[in-house]
């Protein structure tokens, strides 16, 4: 392996945009990181929307009618994201949010926002970004921009990859 | 890695609790087991579906109103786990168990009696557990209880971790 | 590890039948084969979809009145893939087709090409095939068949292993 010397490194790659999926990958990423682990996450495809801060669309982003559509389809920011199963038009997200915060368990802006405090490389996808038209400046400041051949480079000497679908 | 003299270590992280996705990862950790592979399955969220047994849900364990919800929406034991597509209110499921059998292959409870007798480690996950409103006792006796860290404890010495989502 | 000397390895092993969840498997091993690294992908369940050639079903494949009903509803080629979400009856796929059209990414049947042309490897899983009803000459050329055991023969020797679902 690569950096036999250094700390040993995982990658997660969040493909999909549900929240409870999207749980799970920060869930690893902050306890592989508090272990002492060095965690790059990259964001592709429907996983973006868990990187999109508040606030409107950038006006000046350029996106055809598809990618507007498309955009109007997906949720705007990290806290509208559905449920994979039983979301029932949002009730279902709004359940397990309930629960988490009654069982003191940490939500996703809470999650993301540790993540960043551990050094967790957030990476978001470029060629997603260019298919979903989305934009740099509609992600969290925390994320990197990048593509395939990164995610390659590191998860090649990572001891754990796991790829959230 | 930690184990160089030992067997070589898989991990599989099973979120799911569709039918062919816990088929799936049950097939993978049996066949890696059999080949010598020191596996430890780790089931959260979905996934704990797989993992309950059969019998009534146990009366004292606390549930608030929205965990005895989900409870009812969920499959109540492993036998009942949907398709991921083409379910069609069972039918589906229902099919590629007819199929299955008519191959001689497996079905998920005898999967689960191989993975116990070729000693995979089963986890579930205790945070999903307390979310859900699941208690130890309604899981089959062989699952052990434990959280995130000791996934990542193993997942960082093995040489296969993969996520079933 | 086993192959200290050669190339590193990386495997996937390809689940979903989804258009967007098959390209982002492509979109790995072909980078990760153009880095130099040896790639396996095995398709199994509704991957395999991804594999069958044009033209019309094997008259001489035996199917029973499932596999052939099952066969019916599944995508008949690659191109026909639907896509995770947002599908809308294939219009969703068909929008994603157009947008990476117009910033030159490449298709799905481009990337398989290619994947043929860096010498990934690429394995139908032989029990799925039994299970759903596909022969080896509805699939594509470079595939080969084989089973569970091939497929953890190479991953424990891998630096990278992933599961698409």
């Amino acid at each position: 392996m690569g950096n036999e010397d250094g700390p040993k490194q995982a990658t997660i790659i969040v493909f999909s945009g549900a929240l409870d999926k999207v749980m799970a990958g920060f869930i690893i990423a902050t306890t592989a990181a508090a272990m002492g682990m060095e965690v790059t996450m990259f964001f592709t495809f429907w996983g973006l929307s868990a990187l999109k801060q508040d606030g409107p669309a950038a006006a000046d982003c350029e996106r055809n009618w598809m990618q507007k559509m498309l955009g109007m389809m997906l949720p705007r920011r990290a806290a509208d994201l559905p449920l994979s199963q039983l979301n029932m038009g949002g009730m279902g997200a709004g359940m397990l949010k309930q629960i988490m915060a009654q069982k003191n368990f940490s939500s996703l802006p809470e999650l993301i926002e540790t993540a960043i405090d551990l050094e967790v490389r957030m990476i978001a996808c470029q060629m997603s970004m260019d298919a979903m038209g989305i934009c740099r400046e509609e992600l969290i400041d925390a994320v990197e921009v990048a593509g395939a051949a990164t995610y390659v480079g590191v998860a090649q000497d990572a001891a754990i990859n796991l790829f959230i679908s």
